[in-house]
């Protein structure tokens, strides 16, 4: 066993000095994004620490960190996540990754590992900066165009492209953003799992094997709005009665569809008065899965959505926001992860993410796979979200010793 | 048939003086409530055009106006409603029936008939001002004491008592606007319908026979917030799912029980995000009958509530807002409205309001009963409010045949 306790408490002390006022721009949880004093901040904290062990640090054109201890293009192996924090977030989400990748570079030199190493800290994953996430791995993969990227603001309106100036970088030249993966033989990230699943089964590692494929719509019933006291049950077009039976409806078919999860995660009335009919209604739909039928479940609540509106003569609306492909890790990275962690005796499960991550870009061109704490009650986004540093400790182990097994495999 | 085509067109232009600019604080709607200027102005106009009628005019101890041909105690038939109206409501919505009761004076007059009149124009039935809707109605009626009135106060923290007094009434005096009802043989107010059953029918009046008992209750379902995508759906406690249980169940189980109608007016998830299981919703329901099993249905949907709720582990909590007893209206009073319709052949409908009105409380003392007449849509409170002249100007001669009768009869 290696210095697990060491590693525990380096991230704790890593986490609790980004948790400080200097930090973050609120008191009331962790507000960090590009490109305020507190997210700069952030990121020479971490200029410092990979300087003290003698890496290079730099930013791809966008302003993505980048640690290395090999030249640029150079073969090496990928870890990292991201820094900055939705608005009144926790100190443990994107931030925790980049801490143990920097872990992960300190036990390598502790012990003397040549292991080439290549850090990321991905810019905007939470996309509180220019309302639009994974941003900087979008830029990495050249997922986003030159046009979306000039249409982007902040909330004072300056433009995505003047503010990169502004922080010193380069966004012109984003497509050279790509170079930062030349030579990167695999790719890993450490994330809180933002769920309950490894708290409640009593384990501190997942070893995600794929990230879920995922849509995002919104629907809404035009019915009509009626005096609720007047107007008799046989003469309504409710709107909040169609939603509502979709709300049964989607909970039902995930339930019948193993994989699948399915949220209504806003219901609106309109007008919404204790005593009128409502006449509109507006409700969200989230459906994914890993492995299951995200899509056809969504087709089949789609359909039955119209249907149920047809009944009562309502028009239904179906917007979709999102639509994601499931990404499925890298079988021989998933393998070597769950083979060093058994060989460490750390509690594992291989499990999907729910949740979206830079690495889906990263995967596109990079073997990856993705490494998972538990957080309490699985709460993320909020000031009490919080993990505990023996889980990440084990979990950097884990990281190191699966990617030397890589280095010494390649 | 008396002169139809004239009430229609004395009734039409004072509607359309009163929704002028003197009358309304809005250009987008009707607003006047006690006692801005343009709620003034509108009983000024009442009481000159009852003065040319030859009738006194007064006011109770809080406000509500009364003119008379005859004074205060003496025996009398009574007509009204109230002539405030709800923040951008409609030109029709209470004022139409203090409007067709000058036109029934008015042809009583023109008919030189000795009716004995007593015309009433409630204080606050909307409760705009102090947000205490059937105000007047209620002081009259003795239905609130000193202690409530004295804790109204206004939009600018004003008290009722003090702008009372600065609107030259004498509110330490409220219980004695019971003498108002002194005398008084039988009442009737003529009001929109607010609802689409006389439209949908072809009907141009209703006589009501019943208000409706109803239920207002808010109910908060406490569940448990986790990430859409990674809980599973067997460790979800989703608010939102037993919320929408609630809505479909209230929907099944009105539509089995005669005469009961009940509606989610409002439905809100919390924190309300597309990708978050909604720990908490609010809804409201509204459960109403003139004559079947409310309060019963009221309490089978409380208890399925706190059921559905207990299969996951929430807390069900309801507070009721209000509960108000079904009035049935005086049978000889509506026997009477139904004979005149009848002798006038206007096409009629005996029937229930499904919304609550001053009679509610008058009802207490003198027996009463009410006339609808359709508004288009069923629209009310809202600027587009359409009711029909020639409608009420039929209204208006039904009631003054049913008056005649029941003072020839007493």
């Amino acid at each position: 066993m290696r210095t697990l306790e060491r590693s525990r408490e380096r991230i704790e002390h890593a986490i609790a000095e980004l948790s400080g006022p200097d930090y973050t721009a609120s008191p009331a949880g962790i507000t960090r994004h590009a490109w305020i004093p507190e997210y700069e901040r952030t990121l020479g904290w971490f200029e410092d620490a990979f300087a003290e062990l003698g890496y290079a640090t730099w930013y791809d054109p966008v302003g993505t960190f980048v640690a290395s201890n090999r030249g640029p293009g150079e073969p090496c192996l990928g870890i990292g996540s991201h820094c900055d924090a939705n608005r009144n977030g926790g100190p443990y989400d994107g931030t925790l990754g980049v801490v143990v990748a920097l872990e992960v570079a300190r036990l390598a030199a502790d012990e003397g590992l040549d292991l080439p190493l290549r850090v990321l800290s991905f810019l905007e994953e939470e996309g509180s900066g220019f309302d639009s996430g994974l941003l900087g791995s979008r830029v990495m993969l050249g997922a986003i165009s030159t046009e979306e990227l000039e249409a982007l603001t902040d909330d004072t309106g300056t433009g995505f492209f003047d503010a990169a100036r502004a922080a010193g970088h380069d966004p012109e030249r984003h497509a050279e953003s790509a170079r930062e993966l030349d030579g990167m033989l695999a790719w890993m990230e450490l994330h809180i799992e933002q769920a309950r699943a490894l708290e409640d089964a009593g384990l501190q590692i997942g070893v995600v094997d794929a990230i879920t494929g995922m849509i995002h719509a919104d629907l809404e019933i035009a019915g009509r709005a009626d005096h609720a006291g007047g107007t008799p049950m046989e003469l309504r077009s409710d709107a909040v009665v169609t939603a509502a039976e979709i709300v049964v409806e989607l909970d039902a078919l995930a339930r019948a569809a193993p994989g699948v999860v399915g949220t209504v995660g806003s219901i609106t009335a309109f007008p919404g008065l204790i005593n009128v009919i409502p006449g509109g209604a507006a409700l969200t739909l989230d459906v994914r899965s890993a492995s299951g039928p995200h899509e056809e479940v969504f087709d089949r609540i789609v359909a039955f959505a119209r249907e149920r509106g047809a009944v009562r003569g309502q028009e239904v609306v179906v917007r979709e926001r999102t639509r994601v492909a499931r990404t499925p890790m890298d079988p021989h990275v998933v393998a070597v992860l769950e083979a060093a962690a058994d060989a460490l005796g750390a509690p594992y499960a291989t499990m999907a993410s729910g949740a979206g991550h830079d690495t889906m870009l990263v995967a596109r061109r990079v073997p990856s796979a993705m490494v998972f704490v538990p957080c309490r009650d699985g709460i993320s986004h909020a000031p009490d979200e919080h993990a505990d540093p023996a889980d990440a400790a084990l979990a950097g182990h884990v990281m190191l010793d699966a990617l030397t097994r890589l280095w010494d495999d390649r």
